[in-house]
């Protein structure tokens, strides 16, 4: 290592954007990475299943790279594993939980028997070439959790991971301030930290706060069964709803296969703490009183397919709702995901049930710091430099906001994009450059082959639909040898508008009639052109709309 | 009238559903009609550019209409007055305010001439047949809202339309409490009311409160400029703005073209107060310092091409944002336009100004009663039947249940849909059949000319895409003439995956080519269904996507 080594961080996703968090700590000729997510679709990628960040940098620098440092076990920090471990087959670390839920995936895949995955605990500390990475525990909305303090040979970077303080946590295991604020007398270089929730002052709500509320619920809810939708990884909500059922007598069924395969996780890796003859079969309910059970099931977020879902449509195998049932959403709709959620609960509702969903119920807290504990970590680490992560510009922009008014001089704070390469030493930051970034789109099984222009295609065929003309045409006499097809999908109701079908046929003719008698080779392509533009603009006159046009001229 | 005559109640709109309010008062052979909205498209409707009612049972029974009673100025009240008098073309009543806004959306749709527009004071009565109705002044988030009491020989119903209690609105004209006690007292035989806030404790807001919050940051803004969004129809949020600059020694400049419109409407009509020397053009704002201009603009709801989405995205002509900028978004988002709003604010962050947007700076109010609003407008005129309105399942549902806490026999509360014929008298309500009811989609210049297939091939064409196999075959051979052609459109980037295309290519042929050897009459038929199944079939198993497939054979 040479002396004046700089240390690189490069984000590749989780700036301006919520989701694929992966960022790369290069010092040296060493590469780590942190986390390793996928994202959600916007709105603005019809069809698309997943969005992983874009690796080819890493490609080309396979080799450097040492190992993957997972913070916690949500999609959005290492959905993308198995897409990068494919062809970057490097260590794991990560905590009991965070692996338990990584092997699950890596089976689903067929990559369980190829990867290394290193257990770790909080206090744990991997040293990987020129990296010191020390697990720190915190708390989230899963169990598990973990900052890391990256120590290197400029100095110590802390990065938060996605974390709140909660002084009352359900495992009474408190995030380790002690060690933030041994860290900061240390003297940390950077931090890094989560800005999801910058927007919203005052302290977060602790998950025991939930806890009440639920138990407010269940002593209310008399005679009816209780079903209850929630995050399958938030273990720590699973684990107060099981309490709870065991206070009020009642035995726990689970449904939707997310909260399957979590719990049994969570339950062999002993997160979660389940009498035997709590649980029941989710087919053995319908032989107890409905005050005797609660169903734990997804679809919080009213995800069509999730079980609660299902049994608000009445699609589900074995649980009906009925005026019985008292069901609780346990969780805030994740933006863009609201109209799901009320549809949802209007069917709910519309089958007799009860149905408890919103926030002032206070039936849910966030796992993210709000303003007081992330100015909390900034006082207790005192960085040299700070570099808001985890959150949309807004929310990086307000978190810099609030690192400046605790004393940060603004040329230390770093608010910046994913490939940019921030360049630190200990005693300067800059911006050296960028790398490719950005986002690759998984769809069925491609990966990557699905980009602006297929998903432009999509959007525009989804606005208004589309029109084929299919001529065939005589080779040599330039003359259609049958009538033209007009074919469309999406645009109007066919049989209702045979006149405007008849007159964009007439048209079409016309049209390639017109062209073939032009004295030139390209006569086809020309046609072809000019069948779209015509066919548009009497389509739009006609309309006023814009449905894409596909001419088709086959020479025979 | 016979003296058993019945009243019957008939929404065609506006339950279970926020949107397109319409609602029929039948008795003997009179009918009117209450709001005449439009709904805006959900996301399972792509294209569409509104929704309005079904209204054939209302051209069946044409001659029966009598006249339109108007709530207020809004869209979901207004919207589909267009569509409906041009078809039936009765007398619209409706306060000052709300015929100045329909007139202009006449004169859009060149009908200002034809319809007839009678315009009515809060405290009016207008006799139409059976009905007398009067007009009671409301607070709400557009001036000169009404509530209407509809006398009728069953009894009186009340409808409330779109309200809220503000004890200190801004024109100084509190909602008429005391008329809504006096109905009561002489007694009301039925209660419609506004169910959208149902599920928010406590009581609304008072839109005087925006104010002292646009205060507090008109008086901390400093050197810069301020650039407020709201809904154009505000009128009394852009009073309250129009008053702040004022006091704040600002020009104001207005954007946006509903802004431009309804502002001229509100200061024509006296509803907004302006000295003349406080509005300018917002070309001239260039000619003033920052700290000397307020522009008043759209874009609240972050609507593509609106005038602060063109701001924030440098595509104004005329306001260029900068840190010089102090950008408020007084509105919540709209469920369903979260993502839109957070993308805009994003930008505007990026461009360098302040954006203040989140609730927790109490710069927006509701302009819907909450629960404790609710339950006295329940308890001033307690009515022997209440008909929960405007809102969707979940809040007709909730609000049925608190007017049952307030002592409504829960046999006397009707909780019902779109289409069903709610019949009184002024001893028993009940459901008397149904009348036809649903959507009718505005797309471009068609009205009902895109339905459930339209929609469903879109979303298809949205997710996977489409393959377009076209061939053409020898009529007395049954020979291919040429290769088949494959085109596709949004399922993959074509150039990298020409192998793909080849085998889909090859595949098409090799199916026609089998099917032509089938000695029956309908060959062509079974091809074109056999060439659909399998290449969907070898798609699926090589991409996991399933593109709509269009097989065209020709003969020739």
């Amino acid at each position: 290592m040479k002396k004046n080594e700089k240390l690189r961080i490069i984000p590749l996703g989780g700036l301006n954007e919520i989701g694929k968090n992966l960022t790369l700590f290069e010092c040296g000729k060493d590469i780590i990475v942190v986390d390793c997510g996928l994202a959600f679709p916007d709105d603005d990628m019809p069809g698309v299943d997943y969005v992983i960040p874009d690796i080819q940098y890493m490609l080309k620098n396979k080799d450097r790279i040492a190992a993957i440092f997972l913070t916690h076990g949500h999609e959005d920090h290492i959905g993308a594993l198995p897409y990068v471990l494919r062809q970057i087959n490097v260590p794991v670390y990560g905590t009991r939980m965070t692996l338990g839920i990584v092997l699950n995936k890596m089976k689903e895949f067929n990559l369980d028997k190829k990867v290394r995955l290193m257990q770790v605990s909080a206090g744990d500390v991997v040293t990987v070439g020129a990296f010191r990475v020390e697990f720190i525990h915190t708390n989230h909305s899963i169990a598990d959790s973990a900052a890391l303090a990256i120590h290197t040979p400029c100095g110590t970077v802390v990065h938060t991971g996605d974390f709140k303080i909660d002084v009352s946590p359900i495992d009474g295991d408190m995030i380790d301030l002690a060690r933030f604020g041994e860290l900061g007398k240390a003297g940390v270089l950077a931090l890094m930290s989560d800005s999801t929730n910058v927007g919203r002052p005052g302290f977060s709500v602790s998950e025991r706060k939930v806890g009440a509320s639920l138990d407010e619920i269940f002593r209310k809810a008399d005679q009816k069964r209780i079903i209850i939708a929630t995050f399958a990884s938030n273990v720590h909500r699973v684990q107060q709803i099981i309490d709870l059922a065991i206070r009020y007598k009642r035995k726990v069924a689970v449904s939707g296969r997310s909260m399957v395969t979590v719990l049994d996780v969570a339950m062999q890796l002993g997160y979660t703490h389940v009498p035997k003859d709590v649980i029941i079969d989710i087919e053995k309910t319908k032989k107890y009183p409905p005050e005797k059970i609660v169903v734990i099931t997804t679809g919080s977020q009213g995800e069509p397919m999730s079980a609660l879902y299902r049994m608000a449509y009445s699609e589900h195998k074995v649980v009906e709702i009925n005026e019985n049932d008292l069901v609780v959403v346990s969780a805030s709709a994740i933006p863009g995901n609201e109209k799901m959620v009320n549809r949802m609960v209007n069917e709910l509702f519309r089958s007799g049930a009860e149905v408890i969903y919103e926030s002032y119920a206070e039936i849910h807290a966030s796992g993210h710091a709000c303003q007081e504990d992330l100015k909390l970590i900034l006082g207790l680490t005192r960085p040299k430099f700070f570099i808001p992560v985890h959150g949309e510009y807004r929310h990086l922009k307000k978190h810099a906001t609030l690192a400046s008014s605790m004393g940060i001089p603004k040329e230390n704070i770093v608010v910046t994009d994913i490939g940019n390469i921030i360049e630190l030493d200990s005693k300067t930051v800059k911006i050296a450059g960028t790398v490719p970034s950005g986002r690759v789109l998984v769809d069925g099984l491609g990966v990557g082959d699905v980009g602006n222009v297929v998903l432009r295609d999509r959007k525009h065929l989804s606005q208004d639909g589309l029109i084929v003309a299919v001529a065939v045409v005589d080779t040599d006499t330039r003359t259609l040898m049958t009538e033209p097809e007009i074919l469309t999908r999406g645009f109007v109701y066919i049989k209702d508008n045979e006149k405007l079908m008849s007159q964009v046929r007439a048209l079409a003719r016309e049209v390639i009639e017109h062209c073939a008698q032009d004295n030139y080779d390209e006569w086809m392509y020309n046609a072809k052109t000019k069948l779209r533009d015509e066919l548009a603009k009497f389509i739009f006159a006609q309309t006023k709309r814009k449905p894409m046009i596909l001419p088709v001229i086959k020479n025979v």
